[in-house]
């Protein structure tokens, strides 16, 4: 297989556009990566766009307002890892040698969807999830489990919105660019018991878009690109015993399998963006993605070791929990901040000296669990 | 890239089941095409899953119901050209070396869908598309500019549905199984001038699978496999001019693609499962693809060359026309058909002597016109 390289990253900023078709948050972010990488777009062989909500052909109406056209067109769903899987296929048209020069598009309009898409109703045939076991009750119960095995405190979910609010006051892609205390995080509105609003994700529509392609286009390019060097995506085991719950074994799963790929460990890692849709996910995430012991994430928390200046900065863009979480966005754009971040173009928000960047991302919510599909993405400079 | 092979396929009846979820149908046929390859359902190692109407993550529902869990599973959508864009990625997926044996699902109940999916109302951003271009209008528009242009007769386009019926009544997996005369057809009631009721592809829900392998993996099965030696998908070109609408041209394009990679002909065909959503489309496809000239195909449609018997049988198994059109599943199921015709099991709708097939499926609106993405598969036997 061949090298393949992110030489373009774009995207939009992160937010409510109910006014704003998704096709119109793509082209922007599409463009703005077309430009970066300074190609001629008529050298983009195929596309590979990401998209939950809205409906038929999505990829063909956002590469349409760019007059991209007649090329490979492969629209993918895969629910909160629909960008990431974007990415994946793009890696490997690209690796294979099918193509030399790919984009990948991941792009969301959840506020004012207009085409009659996917409505996020669970499936009336999905016992768990018509009982309860959505988003915030699968990860609620989560939290109580940890709370419950390790002791930690609402205080200490609450650090992960702090932290990550403390990130996204320095990046203007984010929605929410507040500074935030403890006591805010605790005081907003209860959503689903430990959870308090300030510590969920919230909607937002974006689009981002990353140009792929090989050694010898990037020399031709005369561009100097971000390395891909794991891209894995699996799907959930869905066992009848899930054993225990605040070990998302999907994500350990696929980060071992990236770790693997890429020949890198977590000690070798300046800075990851996960998936961190509720507080203790992020904390969770430390343990599982390999870079604390069971139990020990509040204490690497607490350290400053994941914040800005610390050894392995989590969420330095604001994560889900800032930029909101456009679900076929969402994957790209983890992406898009990684490649700023490893070029040292990240402005205030810049994690100095970052050589390896991680993403990650995991869902789509399937017998009660979030374990649809988890996408993992290692990348050097 | 390595040479690929279908070595299982399977797949449920098509018809009107409005009690059976995409993911019982998808589980029948991924079961059937796993049997057919007598694989150990373990040595698959990947899963892509065509499907337009679902909502989240249909896929993993699909295999999930199974116990094919963990591997990767991507879910793609390209309207009606989603069956074939799942069998395309699992193409690369083995030609490439990435993996050694995946399946290709195509999955969708359009009766019965009850799981808060995409809507098929268009758009209201495309104006076209509000003011009538949907696909019984476009299609329509065809076939008038067609009959004015070399003044063929509603009679003609009758011949269609009356030889695609008689292919159909030999097939215990087709929706209609009755034998209709031309003036039957005529005379069933108007739906977009001048196609009545009997000329329009109706509504079904289904599923098809195939289990796609690298020629080691199929030695290693002790398997005859049938070959794919062309897989290709492309866009629409949407030009502000379309040129003549009775030469569609994205199938034109993706016909010759396929030719080119397959290094073979029209000459070389034995069968053609073509995307005949209206009579006046396979007309169209007949000079299109390459099987005669402009304006030649209700002459070639008359001397009985596209029909069983045939020098190049023309919708063995009846055509969209008579199976019906389950959009994610319908180019999956085309491939099945190939694979038993090219097997020589297909029963009395058999193609003698079959060696070379030919599948096409277009489709996906986008500014009044069908040329969303288009897949073209020639397989070998």
């Amino acid at each position: 297989m061949r090298k393949v390289y992110i030489v373009g990253a774009g995207m939009t900023p992160f937010g409510k556009f109910p006014d704003r078709p998704y096709y119109n948050l793509g082209k922007q972010a599409a463009l703005e990566a077309i430009k970066d990488a300074a190609i001629d777009h008529r050298q983009i062989q195929a596309g590979f766009v990401g998209n939950v909500m809205a409906g038929m052909v999505p990829g063909q109406k956002v590469f349409k307002e760019l007059g991209m056209t007649g090329m490979q067109i492969v629209n993918v769903e895969n629910a909160c890892s629909s960008g990431a899987t974007a990415v994946n296929l793009g890696y490997w048209a690209v690796a294979s040698g099918q193509y030399d020069a790919v984009m990948a598009v991941g792009t969301e309009n959840l506020t004012g969807n207009r085409s009659g898409g996917t409505a996020l109703a669970p499936d009336p045939d999905d016992i768990e999830g018509v009982q309860g076991a959505v988003m915030p009750g699968i990860y609620a119960m989560r939290a109580r489990r940890y709370m419950e095995e390790y002791g930690i405190t609402p205080e200490d979910l609450a650090l992960v919105a702090v932290k990550n609010h403390k990130h996204a006051s320095l990046n203007p892609y984010a929605q929410f660019r507040n500074l935030v205390t403890v006591e805010e995080v605790l005081a907003s509105r209860m959503i689903a018991e430990p959870f308090t609003l300030l510590q969920c994700c919230p909607v937002a529509d974006g689009a981002a878009a990353v140009v792929l392609c090989s050694e010898e286009k990037m020399r031709e390019l005369g561009a100097k690109g971000v390395q891909i060097n794991a891209s894995i995506l699996v799907s959930g085991k869905y066992k009848t015993e899930p054993g225990d719950m605040t070990v998302p074994e999907i994500s350990e799963r696929a980060s071992r399998l990236a770790y693997s790929m890429a020949g890198l460990g977590p000690e070798d890692i300046n800075l990851v963006e996960c998936h961190d849709a509720f507080t203790i996910a992020e904390i969770l995430y430390y343990e599982v993605l390999g870079f604390c012991g069971r139990g020990e994430g509040v204490g690497l928390l607490r350290s400053g070791a994941v914040e800005l200046g610390g050894k392995v900065v989590f969420s330095p863009r604001g994560g889900l929990m800032c930029m909101g979480h456009p679900l076929g966005a969402t994957g790209v754009a983890q992406i898009v901040e990684a490649v700023w971040q490893l070029r040292g173009e990240a402005g205030a928000r810049q994690v100095q000296g970052a050589k390896v960047a991680m993403t990650h991302v995991t869902g789509g919510g399937v017998s009660g669990m979030d374990n649809a599909a988890c996408g993992v993405h290692i990348l050097t400079v």
